[in-house]
């Protein structure tokens, strides 16, 4: 297999963009992607698109025929790659498959979703079709239900708290405060997380990540090609994907997502690194409990331990691994399908020093972790500075 | 890159299959497939799933996660691939490039839709979304409206007639009803057709294919290590992927699917092959005037001789190419996401010598021809025996 690099990124404001169309938020990343790469679309020989649901948020199928035409790139491949919230990840790792097989050399990997066209609560719908339908969904357990039984859960085995949970969204609105395309520029303290309104108990509003609309984009290389697009190209060192039951009452445990230990495996074996040589992360925290989850099973800390990690800001700035320095999903927003691809712009900014105020020093290696579901999917991909 | 072959393969009987859920129609097709590779799901690496619309049709979006769950291979990679009509094309596809990269070595390529539990007319509107929703289907034109204009103008700039479109549905219903898994075994005249109740003329309803549940399944390996599983492994030779503008309104031409014209181009150069040596071929009729296009885009005859071809008989049995032997998406059904996958299980079939009645005589190269939308995306693979 070829070794693949990122040379350019692109991402939109995320939000509630009520003035864009799901057609024109993936065209605003495109096109700041192709410019950062200094490449044009006839130098595309292929594209991957993230995206979750289309179908119930737009009522558009067929989305990777769509932004390749709105993009001007037919006759070019473009393929739709879905798994719930997994769906940008997993692009970006088809994108990286399809480049280390040779079969294409100038390759976008997209994620996209347009959520707020609809009513809130047909998108609480269409993001329960994400769970198993017939056994969750159908009885009324939404997302916030069963994470929240999953934090209720890990509060019981490990002494997690309401108020080191809030101190992930805490931490994750002041990063988020430095990030211009963040949804949310306010600052909030663990007492306003804990007096926001209970959403499923232990969760309360300020545990929740929004529901958001936003596209971003990486273009990959052939690793040993990257240098002539540019100087600071970024390795994608390793990639991991793994499934896990659809229904959270098949699991093994309710306090580790099994698919993200094995994910992680692969793409640590892959990069040849271990956990503790990550030193900035952004991990998939839909919800505040599952940053902490997330950072336990990706082996920054021991399992149990992830609450205290973070009341310890061991995952903030000078701490051991900076997790999220983007804003996470709880502070930029949370645009379904293209989160995965967000994760991995902000790694390549943070590596490449240009992430501004949010900018972790010295850092050339770093993780992006993205979840699907309640786990059912996970994607881990690592990058590392090339120079 | 490393060439790939099929070694094993799967699929339901198509129909409306009231009696059986999503999760039983795919796993019936993986069993089968496992069975006839001589594989146990241990030696399952990653698995690709077609699915057009499961959020519409069933309102299950994660729908990799849910069959690697549902078939006992978690934690296995497993990622969803669509493209309207032509997902479970794509999906193999990407199967083919994932071992082909050296990334996975058995991987099951699937296709699985269940769209009879839904009504008719939410069906159709499931279906639009595959167009452009916010220029064709938010306007009324469903698929059956835009294929007439093509037809319309297919009759106006060829002469072709609705008599030779008529002869599609004849020749495809004769060999549907030698398939067992066909949703029809009724055998139609030309005057049946052309009697048929109008859908959107030229179209008539016995020109269109129908709504049909279905999976189907392949088991791919490396190539040189496929006949450690099978005496009769199949090289998958060629594969092209290419798209054109999503709306009709944009296109050069309403005769011909440049995206098929592109995609032919790719697999034929990649398996150096033309398409004279093609024996038999899988083609996409959602329509009759489809398979027309198809075959002259595929290059078996000359821009505008579709319709004479067929009448003259040089797609059936004894013809130049013989077309659609398993009965195509008119008379075997069309379950969207599975279509793609299945047209791949009938070549096999084929060039097995396992076609039962309707198997054409000493074939060696097949091909299958898979569209999604209008022509807005469309998957050519090219299949050969390896003996």
């Amino acid at each position: 297999m070829r070794k693949v690099a990122i040379i350019g990124i692109g991402i939109t404001k995320f939000g509630e963009l009520w003035w864009s169309s799901f057609r024109e938020i993936f065209m605003e990343a495109g096109i700041r992607a192709l410019e950062d790469a200094g490449v044009s679309g006839r130098d595309i020989d292929a594209m991957y698109v993230g995206n979750m649901s289309g179908g119930q948020f737009i009522r558009q199928e067929h989305i990777a025929c769509l932004i390749a035409d709105q993009a001007g790139l037919n006759p070019i491949p473009c393929t739709r790659v879905e798994a719930a919230c997994a769906s940008g990840g997993l692009a970006l790792r088809q994108a990286v498959i399809a480049v280390a097989s040779g079969m294409h050399d100038i390759v976008i990997a997209a994620g996209v979703e347009k959520m707020s066209d609809v009513l809130t609560e047909e998108a609480t719908g269409a993001l329960a079709s994400a769970s198993d339908q017939e056994w969750e969904a159908f009885v009324g357990a939404t997302f916030p239900a069963l994470y929240a039984l999953m934090a209720r859960r890990h509060m019981y085995e490990f002494g997690t708290t309401e108020e080191q949970m809030a101190m992930v969204a805490v931490k994750n609105h002041d990063f988020a405060a430095r990030n211009p395309v963040a949804q949310y520029h306010t600052k909030i303290t663990v007492e306003d997380v804990l007096k926001s309104p209970p959403v499923s108990t232990p969760l309360k509003l300020l545990d929740c990540s929004p529901i958001s609309d936003g596209a971003a984009c990486v273009v990959l290389a052939p690793a040993e090609e990257a240098k002539k697009y540019t100087d600071t190209p970024i390795l994608v060192a390793g990639s991991g994907h793994a499934t896990d039951t659809l229904a959270l009452h098949s699991r093994k445990s309710l306090t580790r997502l099994d698919a993200t230990i094995e994910a992680a495996r692969m793409a640590y074996q892959m990069a040849h690194l271990t956990p503790s040589q990550i030193q900035v992360a952004e991990v998939h925290d839909c919800f505040t409990i599952v940053e902490i989850m997330a950072i336990e099973d990706l082996g920054f800390c021991r399992k149990g331990e992830g609450g205290k990690m973070t009341e310890e800001g061991q995952t903030n700035l000078g701490g051991k691994v900076v997790v999220n320095p983007s804003g996470g999903l709880k502070g930029k927003g949370h645009p379904v399908g293209a989160t995965g691809i967000a994760q991995a712009v902000e790694i390549v900014l943070q590596l490449r020093g240009e992430a501004g105020k949010r900018q972790v020093e010295g850092v050339e290696i770093g993780l992006t972790h993205n979840v699907g579901g309640t786990g059912g999917t996970a994607v881990v991909h690592i990058f590392r500075r090339m120079d």
